[in-house]
């Protein structure tokens, strides 16, 4: 992994035009609500803080990027697709809000999440406001591709509700024997909670510009191996990143007891029972560091990031395989690298 | 209000073999859960109690029921608007799923609530789930409807939502003076949280029946004026209403310090100050029941009434203009007579 910072700003580069174009979108569609449903919903989309002040952090634009190019690739303009792109932002944001009740997550984005800032039954309701914006911004596309377009998304959803309950049962699972979860499983998961999204968004950009089926599942089974990479470095980050760049508690997914794929692996290597004992007991930072330090020395890290790579491969393979435009193409893996790449 | 028990048996009776049709998608769209979020989700939906058994009570199943009168008003099958009738049922059930998080209900149809019985995180979760469901459902119909049918639902969603934040902010809001709720805005917010899905009801089985948009426009400004004559009704057993019929605790809206339209009329009487006594005060069964006399001593249980009537009026009116298939609008009319009379 080469050149951190310089493939982090190609990220952000690649949004600039892109990210504008999405920003006003978002807040178009925002208008439809009311105080004080709009500033926490303005607060969960990055675009506010508590209390209406205009935000220091928001996210990294991932999906509506994805939605942007996934039209530009299919040789249509950026702003066929935009009513998708703030679909799936509005998803993805949705499934933040819901997950972090659900996780009992206090931070998100170096700030408060929206239960701890707002209460929870207030997040739940705004959760529902953001999908309910999502399918109303659907809504709005043409007629004929209209149809098309909820398919996906509703496929998606689907999907991305039944990765989060795999997910939470998890953690209600041994963690070796019988019953312990294995990486099969794990990737199944991360490919409901974090693949169908990002399949789904450049995919629904493509079938917004008008692009034939075969490239929009192309553009899909693409998304998703970036998904799945993604979920991979999210899992890298959230044992070894650096709680000023993720914004969360350092160790964060050990303090969580989260079965990740570097744990797994781990987990059937010889230093198994070991880690068992630092993941049940009592949590402090020199219990975390140690169980950080068996995950590296048993491959977790190593294989997380091989994953990470694997799926790049994939995706990169898949994107150039397609009749896409080629800047669009170019811009497409240019971000896919970043992701890999990317410290928070 | 005469010969209740007649009209709310044909309320039943109307549902029927509509009623069987409902069931049967509802199971079959249900299958895409696996263990536990399906049983979870059938727990919601009524058609199992907690640990799996076959339920005793379940919802009245208004919503799908005109939906499919709203496909045979139109001249088409009810098969037509099954999708649909799916959709609605699921989207309703979310709202009750999520609404008693939000409100702390803890009871809901002689049960445990959804949250009570499997906690907070699974229950939204489970929500969710039920949305993301109901999207799936509409995404099955023909493509030629699929986007009209998607708009609706989502225009109505977003009216649910909306009227949720209104009916929660409600709450906060002093019970006189400035800044207190007036009856118009409480009009307003059940418009949003009840009227706009049963408009949306009627209006997409007309819609997936192949119906015109002003004979589906007609249906949902009929489904609408329902919407608000059930609403009424319910706030008069939300405080008269009892507890062996309604599965709600006696006095239930007003142990809750709902700010509902027979109190609001009552506030702008002669006994206000009294009343806002007893509803700021201690909660006891004594209380409550003075509380009661109050509201009905000023007129709110007649007002509310009153106002079940006058919209039920206006939809059978509105019903009766339509160029409907006679058999579906005497079902139609008779479901609504039920719906008024009914005393649960």
């Amino acid at each position: 992994m080469t050149n951190v910072q310089v493939t982090a700003e190609a990220v952000e580069g690649s949004a600039g035009r892109r990210g504008e174009l999405v920003r006003q979108a978002m807040a178009s569609a925002m208008a439809a609500l009311e105080p004080p449903l709009a500033e926490m919903a303005r607060f969960a989309t990055g675009q506010r803080d508590a209390g209406g002040e205009p935000a220091a952090g928001r996210g990294k634009g991932l999906r509506p990027t994805l939605a942007l190019l996934g039209a530009e690739a299919a040789g249509g303009m950026a702003e066929a697709a935009l009513p998708g792109a703030v679909a799936v932002e509005l998803v993805h944001t949705f499934t933040l809000v819901h997950d972090d009740i659900m996780d009992g997550d206090e931070r998100r984005r170096h700030r408060p999440s929206l239960w701890k800032a707002y209460g929870t039954g207030p997040a739940v309701l705004v959760g529902d406001a953001l999908l309910a914006l999502a399918l109303e911004s659907l809504g709005r596309v043409p007629a004929a591709v209209r149809g098309e377009a909820v398919a996906l998304l509703a496929g998606a959803l689907l999907e991305v509700v039944v990765g989060q309950a795999a997910d939470m049962a998890f953690e209600d699972r041994p963690w070796t024997g019988a019953g312990a979860v294995t990486l099969d499983e794990y990737h199944a998961m991360a490919a409901g909670k974090t693949g169908a999204l990002l399949g789904c968004s450049a995919a629904l950009g493509a079938v917004l510009a008008g692009a034939p089926r075969d490239v929009a599942d192309g553009l899909a089974r693409a998304g998703r191996e970036l998904g799945l990479a993604f979920q991979a470095v999210d899992d890298v980050l959230g044992i070894w990143g650096d709680p000023d760049a993720t914004g969360k508690p350092v160790f964060s997914d050990l303090r969580r007891r989260k079965k990740t794929a570097p744990v797994l692996v781990a987990l059937s290597g010889p230093d198994r029972d070991a880690l068992v004992a630092v993941m049940t007991g009592a949590v402090d930072e020199r219990g975390l560091r140690a169980a950080a330090g068996l995950i590296e020395r048993a491959g977790g890290r190593t294989a997380a990031e091989e994953m990470a790579r694997r799926c790049l491969g994939t995706a990169t393979a898949l994107l150039r395989e397609l009749p896409l435009a080629r800047p669009a193409v170019e811009d497409l893996l240019a971000l896919a690298e970043g992701l890999v790449a990317r410290r928070r």
